[in-house]
C-alpha cells in the first residue's frame, strides 16, 4: 500500500514524440494539398530513434519520422507515410515527396509534457499499484516508492478438540484447524502478513484457563491485528472474552453482532498505552485491534470477510478498497431473513441464477461449493425468488 | 493451479457432532413435552471438548453437550440449552433436567460424513484454490496437493530507444521500459512466472537486426511462452516478424488485429519439434506461444488484458478463468467505433456514469486515470450516451 503520492520527477514522455510512422513537417507547409494537387518537400534527413534529431525542419523540407522519434526543431506536425509518396528518391542527396492530405499544428505528435506535466500526481496515497502504475513510474524513472509495511496479523485457534492440519489420524472428537491457514490467505488478499501464534504448534491454544491470556500478551507487542477463532461452546466464548478483556483498555467494543453466520463475533481494542514509548500525545497510543471469530469455520470465514479484511486494509493505510468480482443475478427460491439482522446466504450461480445453499454454520462445504454470497440487508424480511439480487463472487 | 482434483481421504467432520450446547438425547424421550408440561431426564455425564464419549445415552437419560462435542452412542439429537432447566442440580450424583420443547431424530447434529463423504471430491482440478478451500482441506488433513507449475514467460522489450527504468537522466529520444513491469505484474496476475530476458540489462533488446533472434532462440529452450514488446514503428514491427519466423514452425499464426488499441499485434507458436527428447506422439511437442505486442505500452497492456493472461491461464491448466471485477454504468457520451473490430475504451466510473477517456495510445496518463475498460463488440458501430455498458473494473 503506497504511503505517499508520487510527482513526476520531470515531464513525460520529456521530448515531443512521433505518434506516426512519416515526415515531420511545418503544418502551414501542407495547407491546401490534395490528392490532385499534392504539395512537393524536400527531405533533409531522417531521425533515428533514441537519438536527438541532428536536423531542423525549416520551409519547405521535412524529416523522415519512426513511430516514437524524437520531433526535430522546426516541425509542428507530423504527415502519416500513407498521405506521402516518393517523388524523387533520396540518393547521394535529398529526395522530394508528394504530400496528400494537410496536417494541422500538433497533428502526429505527442507534446514533451502530454502525458505528464513536471510534479504533476502519478499515483495516490494509501493504493495497491496497479500494473499500469508500475508502468507510469517505470516511465518516469521512479523505482522505489515509500509504502506502509503489511499489518502484521496474529492468528490464533481455540479449542482443546482442535489439532494441526498435519494429523494424519485424528482421535475420536477431534478436528483439524480448517480456519488458520484460510484466514491466513484471507490476510494476505486484504494486504497483510498473516502469524500463526506460536504458544503451541501452529498458533492453537488449549481450553486450558489462562492459556488464551498468557499467548494473547505475548502476541500483543509483535502484532498489528490480533484474530481469535474463538471456540464454538459459550464456555470458550466466555474464556475468550474475559482474556481478552484481561488486556487492557480500552477493551471490548463489542461482543455479539446482528449477522448471520457469525453472531458470537467479538470485537475489542487492547493493550493501549502499555508501550509508553511509542506514546505521541495525551492519549497514548492506540491499542490493537482484537477480533474473536465464531468456532465454526464458516461462520469464521464469512465474518472475516465481512469485517476483518476491511479491518486490515484499514490498518495497512488502504485508502480505498479495490473492487470486488460480481454478479448480478436472480434468487432461485425465497430467502426468510430476520429483520434487524444481516443475512450473509452462500449461493451457486449459473446462467444467471443464484441457487441459495443451506446446511448448518458447521459445514464447509456450503463454502466450497458457493460461487459467491449475497447479503440480505438489515432491513429487509426476506426476498422472493426471481429477485434480481448482486452476488459478490468468489475470485 | 491445481493438476489433480482431490478427494476426501474419509469422513469429514469424521463424527457426528453437536451443534448447539445442550443435551444429547433420545428424541424419542422428547416427543410431547411442552412449557406446561416438561419432561425429566436424568443427566449421567458430560461430553469434552476434543475426547470420545465416555458415556451411553440411554432412555430416560441425557449427556451434557458442548457446541462441537462428538455425540455420545445411543443419542440422536441434541436439545439445546435453552430449552432446558436444571431441575435437580447434578451434585455428587446425577442431576435432572427439565426439557420443555420436543427434538426430532438428528436435530442439534451434523452427521459424521454431513461435510464430506470418504472419497467425495473436494476441490476441482485446474482452479486457483480459494481461502474456504485450504479450510477444507486443512479439516481434511491434506496438507499438499498436486499443482501445476508456474508457466515461465520470458519478456522482452526491443528498441534502441528504451532504456531501463532506473536510469536517471535520458538523453533525448531515450525513453525508459514502462511495459516490461507491468507486464511481469500482468503474467503473476495470471498465475505465471516472469523472467525478464537477458541478453543485455533487463530483457532489452536493440533494434540491431539479428540481435531479437539472437535473444528469442536464447529463450526459447527455457521459457512456457514469450513476450515481446515489439517496438512501435512499422520497421522494428517487420523486424520482430521475420526474427520470430525464423525462430521455426509452426511460424507466426496471425500479424494484425481487428482490435483498437492493438493492431499491429502479433501472435505465433515456434520451435516446434527442436526438443526431440519430450516428443511424446507423431506430431512432436508444441511450440512455444509468442506474443508480439504493439509499442506504445498503453496498446499493450491492453492486448495483454485481453489475450495474453487469458492465454498464460491456458498454458499453466486453469480450467476456468478467475471472476474479475466490474460494474455497470451509463456512458456519458455518444462512442463512435468501426464494425468489424473490438474497441478497447479506457473509462472513469463515478456515481454509475462511465467516463471515456481519450488521448493517442501512446498516453499511458489514460491507463492510469481509468477505473476501468469498456469494450465495444464488433459488430457495433458506436454506443449512444446513456447506454448501459459493463465496465471492467482494475482491481
Amino acid at each position: 500500500m503506497t504511503a505517499e503520492p508520487v510527482r513526476a520527477p520531470h515531464a513525460l514522455p520529456g521530448f515531443a514524440r512521433s505518434t506516426v510512422d512519416g515526415y515531420a513537417v511545418r503544418a502551414a507547409d501542407t495547407y491546401g494539398v490534395s490528392e490532385g494537387l499534392p504539395g512537393y518537400l524536400t527531405v533533409t534527413g531522417a531521425v533515428r530513434m533514441g537519438t536527438a534529431p541532428d536536423v531542423t525542419v525549416t520551409q519547405g523540407t521535412a524529416v523522415s519520422m519512426p513511430t516514437g522519434g524524437a520531433i526535430p526543431p522546426g516541425a509542428d506536425a507530423v504527415v502519416m507515410i500513407e498521405y506521402t509518396a516518393e517523388a524523387v528518391p533520396a540518393g547521394t542527396g535529398p529526395g522530394t515527396i508528394e504530400v496528400v492530405r494537410p496536417v494541422a499544428p500538433g497533428e502526429g505528435i505527442v507534446r514533451a509534457d502530454e502525458d505528464a506535466a513536471e510534479g504533476q500526481q502519478l499515483i495516490h496515497n494509501g493504493r495497491v499499484l496497479r500494473p499500469q502504475d508500475l508502468a507510469m513510474l517505470a516511465a518516469a524513472g521512479v523505482t522505489s516508492v515509500r509504502a506502509h509495511a503489511r499489518p502484521v496479523v496474529t492468528i490464533f485457534s481455540t479449542g482443546d478438540e482442535v489439532v494441526p492440519p498435519s494429523t494424519e489420524v485424528l482421535k475420536p472428537g477431534q478436528v483439524r484447524d480448517a480456519t488458520a491457514s484460510a484466514l491466513a490467505a484471507l490476510v494476505t488478499d486484504a494486504g497483510g502478513a498473516p502469524v500463526l501464534g506460536t504458544p503451541r504448534h501452529g498458533g492453537i491454544v488449549s481450553d486450558d484457563p489462562g492459556a488464551l491470556e498468557r499467548a494473547l500478551r505475548a502476541a500483543l507487542p509483535e502484532s498489528d491485528v490480533i484474530v481469535i477463532s474463538a471456540g464454538s461452546s459459550v464456555g470458550t466464548r466466555d474464556e475468550t472474552a474475559s482474556a481478552v478483556a484481561a488486556l487492557g483498555p480500552p477493551g471490548i467494543w463489542c461482543h455479539g453482532l446482528a449477522i448471520k453466520p457469525g453472531k458470537p463475533t467479538l470485537l475489542a481494542e487492547c493493550g493501549a498505552g502499555t508501550d509508553t514509548d511509542t506514546g505521541t500525545g495525551t492519549g497514548g497510543p492506540p491499542g490493537i485491534p482484537v477480533i474473536g471469530l465464531p468456532g465454526n469455520p464458516r461462520s469464521a470465514l464469512v465474518v472475516f470477510r465481512l469485517i476483518g479484511m476491511p479491518l486490515i486494509r484499514l490498518v495497512g493505510g488502504c485508502a480505498a478498497p479495490p473492487p470486488e468480482p460480481s454478479a448480478r443475478a436472480v434468487l432461485s427460491r425465497d430467502l426468510a431473513s430476520a429483520a434487524g439482522r444481516l443475512d450473509v446466504v452462500q449461493v451457486m450461480v449459473s446462467d444467471g441464477v443464484a441457487t441459495p445453499l443451506f446446511g448448518v454454520s458447521a459445514l464447509l462445504s456450503v463454502l466450497t461449493e458457493a460461487d459467491g454470497y449475497i447479503v440480505i440487508p438489515e432491513e429487509a424480511t426476506g426476498l422472493d425468488a426471481g429477485t434480481e439480487v448482486t452476488v459478490t463472487l468468489y475470485a
